[in-house]
């Protein structure tokens, strides 16, 4: 009577991350005991999350149901797939399953954070299958991306089969590894898919997305144009692909290749180890090299394609990197598109790059650069191959979600089948069919510098004050058996505006507060908070009046 | 022989602003003892620009020279062009000059600033022309832009004729206001021009800036599927062609339109006083009576097509505005492309709106925004009427002046004579040629509240560390006679991490400073200023150790 128990059992889906933003991805699936984990992302802070170096998702409800989690699975080896596995894995300590290049760069990461030896990590190819719980069997396929070893996934549980895309776009001349397995997604389809989850980045862009070997043109006519002077070209690391193409360019040009930035030494060196990477010897060379061949000769493929302060091509250009510095005449490609929120940074960076004399060449110029993610055309093939039972968008905000369901409507989906849901918001598919039941915790966890989770968003509303109008300190000394304040008050500021010890408006600062402190004294009130509040109130009133900013006033009481 | 004496003065032009940057514009012109001025704008801070509200030119050089300027000369009434007005006739009262309605949108910002009764100002025409000092003669010539009452100007000096172009595009079928007048600038190029200031807002962009006609297409269609249901426009409060194609076509199909925000009030205002905007009386409603009038008949103009925190339509998408909220079946229309840095602030109000159920149309769904700046052909075909014998690039960033001079170089110019400037930087033109010649004092001025200037950076680099790790206080207080302390180290910390006052971390943080005052005691320290550096540095190296976190350190030492 097993498969009766079985049959009453629940499919669960939900997202921990990767729903209505882009950056952090975490899926979670539950069939009856056992939960398996999809990917396992960081998301970089938004412009108001002062100070954080890194978002993560909220893990406390599989950190509660800790015995259920069999195994965390990726998707490829992006960081808002992979960057949170170190992270994750301090906490709950499961296999790891992914390709080989994608397992090549999260032992990057779990080295960094003394956790290589802890963590089982278990190779799949694409096309292989294996089994996770009782009730999981997971096969993975080959897909494209913007990067090597991508794959989706095909889960077979008792309730049926469910796919999850990973990102994708369909190449069907794709660099490296293998071609997009569109047969098997179709014979899927015809076998009956229970759920289909699927990329939504690009759902807004008509069309299909133009293959990565397109870019090899581009790269073939600048590096015609430029024969005497340098080339430097940024990229994200993790883009392999478009590492080999620009090496075989230069490869066919004769030119040497350096590489610079410690991502892209990083993972230069775990791709080619793996054989995702094909460097001749006689191509690559040492950056502290470059000295030793003309302009003509050298390619320099970089870090910093989105123009972050301490990336290697930012400080190329503001000649603050030891080997290279950026000279007249240097032709310099920026292959890569803008990350939303970093548009003013990059505007920086090639403005910087054209007043050191350098060639920009970017991405509205010139087609140095394709997405890695499937437009609609793309996506409504896939929904074609699969014809889903039911469907629930990811990989993106709100108005891509939403986007992505009026494209399932469009193509017949009944629309009671389609389910837009929100972070942490639980799917659940059983017999009698499918509907939205609950919602588990989840959130943002912030990482800021080594501490994970105890910036909160008091921290971060302080630090917004702070960052706005400074912060002006009151200080006094109080004479504890008689109450007397017998030092002070005095002003201190920091970040507020500049003001001399001499200047007006600290004294009047000070009479403010020592206004404040005759009133409590009329009233003979002791309490230090109240006597606070009091100062505070005063000092933040004059202030406003004065200037019209609001610095954090803080008052600050030593009994002696 | 004054003639002849005349001959020998040297033309100089040079920026203030609207060089390397888009933003505040300020332009000077001088010949012998005059000085004009073009445009005095202001810019909205960088990210890094913390806690400031409004950027604004160094205006020291021209008032250091103030018996000189004879006046400011406006192109057209965008904020960065009029926005620095008031803060220029504080320092400097000299007479303005400006179309209608860029005198009239001047006079708000006047008004606000107590200064409308001090300011002489001249209301010019396109076509007319006026005379300033002994040796300035300036034409206005009708330009289309984004805004009506746009215009060029064509400078006569002893020395030659400048064309300045102030915005443009070339909209030969324009909404509202006078056409382009091409005949004009052709008949100047013929009769020789000396220099050309020439917009460079769109130089990188092929082909031409569609006419602002076509939006009106995109309207009638989203206006035609639309029956039953609210519409929602959010536009720049200055773009009253865009208002005005709005309002035909509300009362095309039988909606009154209602206003929000306190800027499109205002504009709407004064635009329709000056004749520039026509609404008909029974089309315009109060936003307080939309409550009387069934969905279908309602068309709400407001303001935030940029995501703006504190804008009306970021307000109706969180529930936060007094008369209008969003609900199910509103169709929200965002007629504005994003202006950089603003990308994630709209990408986040787009996706509000669709979680309350609205129906959004946003510049990458549909045409419903047309730029305002020329393109590449358009920006060709005035270089070809005009002929300039010089040329200096104006308005934008570098990127753009230098594809800016690249197309002027393309076009045939010689590159001695074509001038890529930096802010401040003089271009001298006199018998013997033209040449740059030296740089007078130039900068950005901060406006914090009602502080101008009193913001420097180093304010600002105190704000960026309080911004990203906080403040912590170590308090004490010292009996001045016998130097012994008496009360501390108390540690207080704010925008650090949550820390109680019973953490170990606490504990820790004050055992450092002990151990640092213990340090100065031993050696015999008695100057302040040595003991707050021990205390700091401890406490800096035991924080950074702890927490790989950097916050301000900042002792407070009270004498009693």
């Amino acid at each position: 009577m097993a498969s009766k128990s079985v049959s009453k059992l629940k499919l669960r889906a939900f997202a921990l991350g990767g729903i209505h933003e882009i950056g952090k991805n975490l899926y979670v699936l539950e069939f009856g005991e056992d939960i398996i984990v999809v990917d396992c992302g960081v998301a970089f802070p938004e412009d108001d999350q002062l100070g954080i170096d890194l978002v993560i998702p909220d893990f406390s409800y599989l950190v509660k149901n800790r015995d259920r989690v069999k195994g965390v699975i990726l998707t490829h080896g992006h960081e808002d797939h992979i960057g949170a596995v170190p992270y994750f894995m301090r906490e709950l300590n499961v296999p790891l399953y992914g390709t080989t290049l994608t397992l090549g760069l999260s032992e990057l990461k779990l080295k960094e954070h003394g956790l290589l030896n802890t963590v089982k990590r278990h190779c799949i190819q694409p096309g292989q299958s294996f089994k996770l719980g009782k009730h999981f069997e997971i096969e993975f396929i080959s897909v494209t991306h913007s990067i090597a070893g991508a794959v989706a996934l095909a889960i077979k549980t008792p309730a049926g089969v469910i796919v999850h895309t990973g990102d994708f776009k369909i190449d069907h001349t794709p660099i490296q590894g293998e071609k997009m397995d569109l047969q098997r997604f179709a014979e899927l389809g015809k076998a009956g898919v229970l759920l289909f989850m699927c990329d939504s980045t690009n759902v807004e862009l008509k069309g299909y997305t133009i293959s990565e070997r397109q870019v090899a043109e581009s790269f073939e006519n600048i590096f015609n144009k430029t024969q005497n002077n340098r080339i430097i070209v940024a990229t994200f690391s993790s883009n392999i692909p478009r590492i080999q193409q620009i090496v075989n360019t230069a490869k066919r040009h004769g030119r040497r290749v350096a590489f610079v930035g410690r991502s892209m030494l990083n993972v230069v060196k775990v791709a080619s180890e793996l054989g995702y990477l094909n460097i001749p010897d006689k191509v690559l060379i040492n950056i502290g090299d470059i000295k030793n061949y003309v302009d003509g000769q050298l390619v320099t493929i970089t870090t910093g394609s989105q123009g972050e302060a301490m990336s290697a091509l930012t400080r190329m250009s503001t000649n603050d990197h030891k080997q290279v510095e950026i000279k007249h005449g240097d032709r310099v490609i920026i292959s890569a598109s803008s990350i939303p929120g970093n548009e003013k940074s990059i505007t920086r960076l090639i403005n910087d790059l054209f007043k050191k004399g350098a060639d920009v060449i970017y991405e509205s110029l010139a087609e140095i650069h394709v997405s890695g993610h499937a437009k609609q055309e793309e996506i409504k093939l896939m929904h074609a191959l699969l014809a889903p039972k039911y469907f629930m968008p990811i990989h993106g905000e709100y108005k891509h979600l939403k986007h992505h369901c009026e494209l399932a409507a469009g193509m017949g989906m009944p629309r009671e089948n389609v389910f837009l849901t929100n972070l942490g918001e639980v799917l659940e598919i059983g017999n009698e069919g499918a509907k939205i039941n609950g919602t588990v915790t989840n959130g943002q966890v912030f990482v800021d510098g080594l501490g994970i989770g105890d910036v909160g968003n008091i921290v971060i509303r302080d630090r917004k004050i702070l960052s706005e109008d400074g912060i002006i300190i009151v200080a006094l000394s109080v004479e504890v058996e008689t109450g007397q304040i017998i030092s002070g008050p005095d002003i201190i500021s920091r970040g507020f505006v500049y003001v001399r010890e001499s200047d007006s408006l600290m004294e009047e600062m000070r009479a403010a507060a020592r206004k404040a402190l005759e009133k409590c004294e009329r009233r003979n009130i002791v309490e230090y908070s109240y006597i606070k509040t009091e100062i505070r109130d005063a000092v933040k009133d004059f202030v406003w009046q004065k200037t019209k900013r609001n610095p954090m006033i803080l008052p600050v009481i030593m009994e002696v």
